[in-house]
């Protein structure tokens, strides 16, 4: 496939065959194009010419572009079109797809909408999927699947297949279900075309499933089903009722999602922003990490301040040339410590006892933090300074990098163990506390070995 | 599903079955798990015991097994296994697990191994794959998939797909290829059965289908995968021809896995180091990066022995106490600019020209740096500064921001242009150069302004 590249060009013919209004030639240009390439063109046009070529095309496009489009950009144009139109589009989507586009409208609208919708049952469901909370499996959920009963014979269960199958683009699996609708097990389509047409559906099925909970975390849905190369996962709800299916697309998501999320976290960015979001919304997600930031390094005046009076000794005045270093050193070395535990943690890849834990991090900073003092004392050769002040220096470098591993490693740990997202605790705010701590640590020890 | 948790009892218990050789009891224990997790456990053993497990099972359960286990401990339970027993295991697999699980063994010894596959075909295939770079198209491959020629009639179809869905676990497409083999495009299963058994295929096929080359990037599989919501794709040679396909499974991996990179890249730590990995190898991940932070320390250390008269002026030598602050604002800018844009030339999503840009990162710089600069003279007040010392400080902090935000977007735009990889410009490398820069320009404006 040669790939879709959005050139300037491209756009520009696009932006003057919607201000000539020549639908003919947009039709055909754009027939060319697939639907997540339409929307990349959309989000790139203005609100005028999107909501244009949205109406231009066929509903069945258009539909697939709206799930493509980014979410403020989707927004303004759901507003621009009526609840009739909307009703249309999300009546050729799958449930979970359709409830994901209105869910963040009015409540008044959505009624509107639901209330627009032809196919009743599809209605029903997407009101269901709306209940979810959008980070829990009830909302990554469809409601097409294909579902047999146990007490059915396979003539039956055929001919029913058939007729379920017709809402659901691809069939993943077959789910078997009591006469409670509770989940019981799959069966595997080849054993159903070579079975004799009266047997009995229990006699045939597989009933060990993978399968997760309504009320299960998204990330935990993902992590379940990338470990276990699953392509779709039944859900049930509280009392064991076949109630939808996840498809690995749909985690693809939520994986990257989530990735991308401690990714902003580390690097002091709250909220999912992107680098093509106005100014104003940066300023949001960036600005308040940068004022801890800010806060830390105002609390490290503070503690300098109260070693001010050894500036005026010209032998060890030279320790304050040091305090960008130290706070670098303690703010990687915790930035370090905590990503590995980070990750370790959302892989589940975190065992052994906290003690061993601890003996390795602090023997692993000892290895690190030697290396490193004793290239600071070849440096204070290198610059002539005397042997006492550079021991010194590399000898409280190396309790801060020691410390600094320990509140990396530790403090998203007992975050995890408090059911806290331990990802906050990466990034600035690690690097802050470091900060103050690893320039209180420097002066104190420095002052008790040279007695200032 | 009642998730999987390894406790430590069930641990000791297996180890002690193993240590007693209760083959028995074992085998039933285990036929209760799924061999992700028996992966795990055999993870958590020592050598001895996993050897011992695999040996133990049914090479169809362990090939999968030998698929999830930690890349460490397969290479070393492989060493311990014969090249007839190691021939067995990846016979049962599909080729693309294979030709990974073999990759990194000794020439010698995949020569030998290979030679000891049984179905020759097989063994062919696989060789194949291993001509492939992993991080490409080729390498994350199978050759396992459902193709029928366009001169076949239904009939000769259907038969011959019969014979080849023998091995293919999951038929996701069915690709039609021309006499050379040339990807023609594909075939939906619907219209194969709704169409008469003389038909020819080239009649009935869809000439429209993604594909991606044998030489694609894994993360441009992974891109195109995700953004046409495809399960599987079919790889073509130089010349067209279908060589294989992917499916969405390998590529949830891929993403996985790059995303972890760049988090990793940007705290600072090389190699894909997990927390259970030896202090040794987290020590050549991590040691490396803070050396370069040291050096920036030790710059920065040079540029304020130049300004070492300033300490005796009571009235500015306060100035040294802002280094830390000054060193930590350059870095979290720079960090936070330089992630957004990795992660948008990552997401395809960085668009418009370099001065539009640079418009914005200054203007964003210019509102977050007023907003902290007014809080430094804020400080100021509150610790009795004199104004003038405040409003340099702050001014200066104003012009690191400013600087910083720009060396953050614009390093890991220039070194995407050069095709080298951006996320390297994040972390420790982008928080060390700003960390120089921003303390010899904080000093330097500071001596402009008030003239020392």
């Amino acid at each position: 496939m040669t790939p879709f590249k959005l050139s300037d060009e491209l756009l520009e013919e696009i932006r003057s065959l919607v201000e000539s209004k020549s639908d003919q030639s947009l039709l055909e240009l754009m027939s060319e194009f697939h639907y997540a390439d339409i929307a990349e063109i959309i989000d790139e046009l203005n609100l005028e010419e999107g909501t244009y070529l949205i109406k231009l095309l066929d509903t069945e496009r258009t539909s697939d572009v709206l799930t493509e489009l980014d979410e403020d950009k989707r927004e303004q144009i759901l507003e621009r079109l009526s609840a009739r139109e909307i009703a249309e589009e999300i009546g050729e989507l799958d449930t979970d797809d359709a409830a994901d586009i209105i869910a963040e409208l009015p409540e008044e609208r959505v009624r509107e909408i639901i209330s627009q919708i032809d196919d009743r049952q599809h209605a029903r469901d997407i009101v269901e999927l709306l209940r979810y909370d959008e980070d829990t499996a009830g909302g990554l959920m469809a409601k097409e699947l294909v579902k047999v009963r146990e007490s059915w014979n396979v003539l039956t269960c055929v001919k029913e297949m058939r007729r379920q199958a017709e809402n659901v683009t691809r069939v993943h699996s077959i789910y078997v279900v009591d006469d409670e609708d509770k989940l019981k097990g799959r069966l595997s389509l080849k054993d159903l075309l070579t079975t004799s047409t009266k047997t009995q559906i229990s006699e045939v099925y597989i009933p060990k499933v993978d399968y997760v909970r309504v009320e299960d975390k998204a990330e935990e849905v993902a992590r379940v089903m990338s470990k276990y190369d699953l392509e779709a996962v039944p859900v049930i709800d509280e009392i064991g009722r076949l109630v939808g299916r996840i498809t690995i697309d749909d985690v693809v998501d939520v994986i990257k999602e989530e990735a991308e999320k401690d990714y902003q976290l580390a690097a002091g960015i709250t909220q999912e922003v992107e680098a093509d979001d106005s100014v104003w919304q940066l300023t949001k997600a960036r600005l308040p990490w940068l004022v801890l930031g800010l806060l830390g390094g105002l609390g490290a005046v503070f503690i300098m301040e109260g070693f001010e009076e050894v500036m005026s000794n010209p032998n060890y005045r030279s320790l304050f040339f040091y305090t960008p270093l130290i706070a670098a050193m303690a703010g990687n070395v915790g930035v370090q410590s905590s990503a590995i535990i980070v990750q370790g943690l959302a892989n589940d890849a975190v065992k052994g006892s906290l003690l061993q834990r601890l003996i390795k991090e602090v023997s692993l900073s000892l290895i690190n933090g030697g290396a490193l003092a004793l290239l600071v004392i070849a440096f204070g050769f290198l610059i002539n300074q005397p042997l006492e002040v550079s021991a010194t220096i590399a000898l409280s470098m190396l309790a801060v990098i020691v410390v600094a591993a320990l509140i990396g490693t530790f403090v998203p740990i007992i975050l995890d163990k408090r059911g806290i997202d331990p990802a906050i605790a990466t990034g600035p705010f690690i690097t802050t506390s470091n900060d103050i701590f690893g320039i209180f640590l420097f002066f104190y020890i420095a002052k008790v070995i040279l007695g200032f």
